[in-house]
């Protein structure tokens, strides 16, 4: 406006300027009506938008089963000790602490996994050994099916058996988590809602084995490898398959399932047969994250550090640790998922703690000095020869074995029992001390990764984790409820293919 | 603007109008210029402000001795199943869980409360029984110290002896906690520093009485609370004294110590000759708020739950419980008072877990059955009368007494054995386990309330929550070390005053 021809236009006279000057006004007026409406609108309109169509988003829930808070704070202890790192090292965990988990089931202070994980994935209190049912032992939507109806992609991954309890909360729906052979049938497809995962990793192929075939845990004749393909799956069972795989040439849904049984401790894998946890999530990652590239629906991804649990139920300390730090690792490579794609966040949270570990045990009546952090010397040994050589030489790894202990190995015992005698000489001398064979009470760490976490700040139910999902993934677990249930799904599981598992002594972990 | 006169005087005619135009904009320009100025000169005096007058600020740091995250669940639990609450019921604790403490000491893995609160204090690490100096036994400025050279005023309420270790390394300075006589001297002010604590509540009398009064713990003839008188404190010993306290009409400084040794166990308590934590901070709270009413300077107050750590060394599941139920019922107290006072910051946290407790116990070689809910009925009874009947009667609170406990206790034994052995028996029944005596290494839940904690957040060393405090009082803790180690402080307290307690079998807690 610095020509005087057009500002002449506009204010011409006294009485055009008083009009030009109403018109300014009414020009005001109008913008200021035009950008409240606006901004009015936009916010109806992202207020729709929220509910019609949610912004892709992916959901990556790490579960670090049987860690409790102590074990966290053993790791990184001993990888500063092992790993010569400073006292104020931050470990992956460590940096993304947001608070705290309650644990307890519908039937007890202490709950088991298969109610731990339900709690998680249908988030309601059920009962221990509840798998994807509720205390009434009827079937319950799990945030993983409502991802999937809703178009997201779908994956678990796992160092357990994929039947066991945590992984099976997820995927199927029986009323006692020894049920393994049904999960099994009933993650690859075999169930109402129909195929449901699209990537499955992990150990346990013993239950999808037709019985009489060498390893099967399976008392009928289905081939659930076979019923897998013709469901869509890629089945595979080895490394080298493992590492051929790529989003390029192979599709989804995959199927790898790498043992028979469980997967190995990370102490023990021999990563030529084996994949580690981190391996296993890269893939993972990869291949959901390729499925929905050109989708405007995200994944749901669980991946669990399954037998974290399993070696505090041993309470073996070395065998603990270890994979813990596979899982720490994992935690590593998924928060760098996160910084690359801002749309996705991960939890990370224990069902339970095991073993009631403590870092330190009196072992005498006098106060105890707290030897413990003098550990790594009967640790940091391979734990194969660790045990082999405390058997056979008496002196790889504890050098100072007594004769009672000498007199109590050359006993004939059972695997199970020279297993824990085993560890507790190692514990003893590092001066962890343990209460329980089993499960305890104590809150457990609650860590998240990602934008939009503020609600998982502080101290939760375990069944706020399920709701956080269903919020953020904009899920709707009641419409799957209702279409398991309208399938009379509940009565078929509970009485007809019910039978113990005598193949795991312990498998209520 | 809406006279056209007015319009004509400003717009004229073209070069007029232009003039005008030009004018306008200068205007508009100047306006910018100044309000650009103005909100920059306001940033830099708020700067500086902040540097001069930082606003009227308090800081109240809770410390719960040998607490750990299982006895939070522990106490929450109890909690529910006496006073039948819901499953979803929040303590006042878990309401403002922001994170957790590492707490290790200069010295080792596991810390004693004497480097713990030292941490707090001093805002760095130092080795196991370091009274307020560092790891090469220099005094060390502390947080009260600092803010009581600023102008605040300052308290300690605890429940232990008001020499124990936690009070002590924010008031004193020496290089083995053990040293409570000197402790006591230089916490009524016979110190470089002068009268540093305008309030102490708590137990531990014999510390201020001459050798050969009755009950003296001092080797030397000092009379403190008449050296105390001679300070300015107004000393008293009774709860009748302590009811009648009121701010109208008594004056700080205050120093009253209500028993001889530590204040009793919450479970053993007669309210009638002692105050709770509860009533003995609400009492604080009056005279610190009344004191700073007309001041520009606030308070720091330090009150500790100390006995939940010495039930915890007892492995007295009984005790430990009511002692941490009296803590919450301080915590809620305060948080009241945090929010009538929004320019007040608590801060929750402990020194360290104490006697490795988990919430299942194994008490047989089969797979854990946690009966340990059922607890009650063996605690829901006055604590002297259980020890007494089990011992008497052999059968009130436990009712299954086994001949080889009857046996055990007939025998001569010392006080000790008979505490640790009647918290066994009720312990085992209730399937709680402890692994120690002594102290754990777990990091320890980090509990904030208040405006401006978001630096509180996630997992912490506990020489942050030193240096937290230190940023929002903006104190200045090197100052204060000057003038500590400029009077040969260190050397005295060093040589020549040590002398062994041998009043107390377990004096390291």
């Amino acid at each position: 406006m610095s020509d005087p021809a057009e500002a002449e236009r506009l204010l011409g006279d006294g009485q055009e300027r008083r009009k030009v000057r109403r018109d300014l006004c009414a020009v005001c007026f109008m913008a200021a009506l035009i950008v409240g409406a606006v901004i009015g609108l936009a916010a109806v309109w992202a207020s729709l938008a929220n509910v019609e169509t949610l912004p892709k988003r992916n959901v990556i829930l790490m579960i670090s089963d049987g860690f409790g808070p102590t074990s966290q704070t053993f790791a990184r202890t001993y990888n500063q000790h092992v790993n010569k790192l400073k006292y104020n090292y931050v470990s992956p965990l460590d940096e993304i602490l947001v608070g705290s988990s309650r644990t307890r089931s519908s039937s007890s202070l202490v709950t088991d996994s298969a109610a731990g994980a339900t709690a998680f994935a249908c988030a309601l209190k059920s009962y221990n050994g509840a798998i994807g049912v509720n205390s009434k032992k009827v079937p319950c939507g799990t945030v993983l099916e409502s991802a999937k109806y809703l178009g997201l992609t779908t994956g678990l991954v796992v160092t357990s058996r994929i039947t066991h309890a945590t992984p099976a909360s997820f995927s199927a729906h029986v009323v006692n988590r020894d049920m393994e052979a049904d999960i099994a049938v009933q993650q690859i497809g075999d169930n109402p809602l129909g195929r449901q995962v699209d990537l499955m990793f992990g150990g346990g192929r013993c239950y999808f084995l037709p019985n009489h075939t060498e390893g099967s845990c399976r008392i009928d004749q289905r081939d659930l490898v076979k019923e897998s393909n013709k469901q869509g799956y890629k089945y595979f069972a080895t490394r080298k398959e493992f590492d051929d795989l790529e989003p390029g040439k192979d599709k989804l849904p995959l199927l790898g399932l790498f043992t028979l049984d469980h997967m190995s401790y990370e102490i023990d894998r021999d990563p030529a047969q084996e994949p580690s946890l981190k391996e296993m999530s890269e893939k993972a990652l990869k291949f959901l994250d390729s499925a929905t590239a050109k989708s405007d629906k995200g994944f749901f991804l669980m991946i669990e550090g399954s037998r974290i649990d399993m070696a505090a139920h041993s309470n073996d300390p070395a065998t603990h640790v270890h994979d813990i730090l596979a899982y720490h690792e994992t935690i590593e490579l998924v928060k760098k998922y996160v910084d690359e794609h801002p749309d996705t966040v991960m939890i990370s949270v224990s069902d339970h703690e095991t073993g009631g570990i403590s870092l330190a045990r009196q072992v005498n009546s006098d106060y105890p000095e707290y030897l413990w952090y003098g550990l790594v010397q009967y640790w940091n040994v391979d734990r194969e020869n660790f045990i082999k050589n405390s058997i056979i030489n008496y002196g790889l790894g504890i050098d100072n074995v007594k004769d009672y202990e000498i007199n109590w190995l050359k006993e004939e015992r059972a695997q199970l029992e020279y297993e824990y005698y085993l560890a507790n000489m190692t514990s003893i001398r590092a001066q962890i001390g343990w209460t329980t064979h089993g499960h305890t009470a104590v809150d457990v760490n609650l860590y998240a990764y990602g934008k939009d976490i503020e609600y998982l700040r502080g101290n939760h139910e375990n069944i706020d984790i399920g709701d956080y999902i269903v919020d953020y993934l904009n899920l709707d677990l009641d419409t799957i409820t209702s279409k398991l249930n309208n399938s009379n799904f509940h009565q078929a599981s509970d009485s007809t293919h019910f039978h113990a598992d005598e193949h795991h002594p312990h498998t209520h972990i």
